[in-house]
């Protein structure tokens, strides 16, 4: 069913488990090992999909015929993957919550083979909704009130991108999306103007916009912009005059200096009583854009923002890992140069005034006005409530970002919060580290 | 089914044009506007799966009560939604063929309102599998000759996104894929080792390695950095020599100084008379890494590439536009600032030896010694062959790469090639411009 959306090496390490009875509790945690330059806080998403994987994991009788027939596994092991199933517990830090740096966002703990394959699913998934969520919220922190709306649909990487993209921008606080499937399927605000095809499809800019605005007098936005912007302001003011349309109505500029253009265009609207008559933005935004404008004073009321958004364009992706930290009751690390995890199932804490966090071990209590951030989400591999919904997501997040410091809100060179151990933590990694090079450790004497 | 993937302003227009009867013939024309600064060359892909997209294109009753309730579309819309099936021509680029700035991959020739419809999805695969071939490809030419294996699917931008960077890393020559799904489904080839958290499930390292080889014995790969990458060399050596494995055996370096690291590897395989154990390493590489590699002769074997090449870090989507050029037996174009596109039904005519291409008019006869590009693909909305499977295009793909000249294939700062107009494209462009700011330019004296 989808077993096989996994690597290769994690079925191969499964059976090898499975025909050696490794099948101990192991804990897994997923985090960002750190913050990208430009990020000073991460914004949780993706976890309520690997829910929905790990409760549906199962091989079918195709995906089994394919690891004998083409993978070469035995019949032993292909009769072991027909009866896998994923039984482990999960804690994780609610979707739309903000993180950082070595926070887990998942922790698995389940049999060792079952614990391992999931690795693919999980990574992948966490890692493309946090990236796309942090960078989405940093836009709306950008339009400072401002409207925000999806526009990324077109250049998402796929299909299923656009849609997910939809979804995590709304939990970060975007208004609505371009994305019409998304909106169904989610709840979401659909939002859209016209394009420029449209305004050249007819023989004069002015009949397309009164064409528009006949057929969609409730929501008329103008694209003023397919010839010559300035005009296309004029045409524009000549139709809504025209028609005397009231309501949501609005121009939308896609190109050019666009702090001089919305200045320009508020003149003209505002000179012919059209204060209502708002102004929308686009084209190639993003967080840096958008300050700019905004500090700018660019007289805009949404922004629309789309691929940059949409593939997080100056940070594609986050250092996520997956890593082994308990196998069957001992606490395990990994020594390679630079890529040091802290051992042990954990719990962060945090303080919402003044803002702050530690990471411990699972098992301590909360510090005194501190409170646990993973929830438990999974027993014995089913869900422990319903899924979150978009808007409590998007409560969580509004919540959270609301009481970070400045400089981790802030736009340019953003300063991350570093969540340090606590002393119980701190001290198991040093009684691991120790164990572990005193077996394992450069053997300079060789 | 599927229609109601796209942007909300499709819909909006699509209706309009309906009321209206505008259905006359329009073409829109999808190229990448420029090529990024590290791109010499693109690899064109994702035009099948518009193929795919388009034949089974319609609305079922879901998505209309969906039209109706929500966004409020009037009956007539959606009695029009529920007939409205793609019926147009449509000339692309077949996958895996190099392409460069303003060359058309897609022309599409239906009545207006099919043509419009279909742009958000069209847009969004063709960019996304286009960017990911085209870094891919790079990957390949800098490995020179050595294999290359996609590692990317635990980040890439969603599940489906995994399924085709996988195809299209394959169309690009990659030799196989560590993701089973899309090995299964595209017929690739599989591949994998095992992770860290496999030898720290052991209580030794060697106790790992041996007992994976005796799971695996035809196809072992140690990973030998989890705690000290020279001391696992030293473990894999032994478990090597203890089960006598020959076949294909590696060790696999995933940090560290990897130029350092491999030719120290090296040396003590060969010392032990291993020359028949191959060097793989991984982590973090694209075609910069893979080239300073190459470069700097470490005796490398193959390449795991991940993450970089999978969202195509440095560059995640291209700047593709989907244009309308001709409506109604008219040339059409957009005089926005710096957004001039070429008006006109076109095709590209691509000289072999030595390399080049010129854009010229849909009806003009190839230049003498060239050939044209664009195949017809659909035929009143049906295609007009099977699917390409991946190891056509992948041939198509190496042999465009083969002529392509030095700086163009160059890794670092490489030469786009520029496809000049043919005089006929010219003439039209320049009439149509003049007739447009005839009617539309900037009114200097208003």
């Amino acid at each position: 069913m989808n077993a096989l959306l996994t690597d290769l090496y994690e079925l191969n390490m499964v059976a090898s488990y499975l025909r050696r009875g490794m099948t101990g509790l192991a804990t897994f945690s997923l985090f960002v090992r750190g913050l990208p330059k430009q990020r000073g806080f991460l914004v949780a998403a993706g976890i309520e999909g690997c829910l929905d994987y790990l409760q549906g994991l199962r091989f079918d009788e195709d995906e089994i015929r394919y690891l004998g027939d083409e993978l070469k596994f035995p019949q032993r092991d292909l009769e072991a993957f027909r009866q896998f199933r994923f039984t482990g517990d999960v804690w994780g830090v609610p979707e739309g919550r903000v993180v950082f740096a070595g926070e887990p966002l998942l922790e698995v703990t389940a049999p060792l083979p079952e614990a391992q394959l999931i690795e693919t699913y999980l990574l992948n998934r966490i890692t493309f909704e946090t990236t796309i969520a942090s960078k989405a919220a940093r836009c709306v922190i950008a339009a400072a009130g401002r409207d925000v709306v999806d526009f990324s649909f077109r250049r998402t990487q796929g299909i299923e991108a656009g849609l997910d993209v939809a979804r995590v921008s709304a939990i970060a606080g975007f208004e609505a999306t371009s994305n019409v499937e998304a909106a169904r399927r989610y709840g979401l605000v659909a939002a859209g103007t016209m394009a420029h095809s449209y305004v050249q499809a007819f023989a004069r800019e002015r009949d397309a916009f009164l064409a528009f605005a006949q057929d969609f007098p409730g929501r008329t936005t103008f694209l003023v912009d397919t010839y010559d912007t300035v005009s296309g302001i004029k045409d524009a003011i000549e139709v809504i005059r025209k028609l005397k349309l009231r309501g949501r109505t609005g121009v939308r500029l896609d190109s050019g200096n666009l702090l001089e253009l919305t200045n320009r265009a508020r003149r003209l609207l505002d000179a012919e009583r059209m204060k209502h008559v708002r102004i929308f933005v686009s084209g190639g935004l993003d967080e840096f854009q958008i300050d700019d404008l905004v500090r700018g004073g660019a007289p805009i009321d949404a922004f629309g923002v789309g691929t940059r958004m949409g593939v997080s364009a100056d940070q594609p992706y986050l250092d996520t890992a997956y890593k082994l930290v308990d196998y069957a009751g001992r606490p395990v690390m990994k020594l390679a140069t630079g890529k040091v995890t802290a051992p042990g199932r954990k719990q962060v804490f945090r303080r919402r005034k003044p803002f702050g966090d530690v990471i411990g071990l699972f098992e301590e209590t909360a510090p005194s006005g501190m409170e646990p951030l993973l929830q438990q989400m999974m027993v014995r591999g089913r869900r422990t409530k319903a899924p979150a919904g978009v808007s409590d997501s998007r409560a969580l997040c509004e919540a959270d970002i609301a009481e970070l410091p400045a400089a981790v809100r802030r736009i340019r060179s953003p300063r991350g919060l570093v969540a340090p151990p606590t002393e119980k933590l701190q001290r198991t990694t040093e009684q691991t580290r120790e164990r572990l090079l005193s077996r394992f450790g450069p053997k300079r004497s060789r």
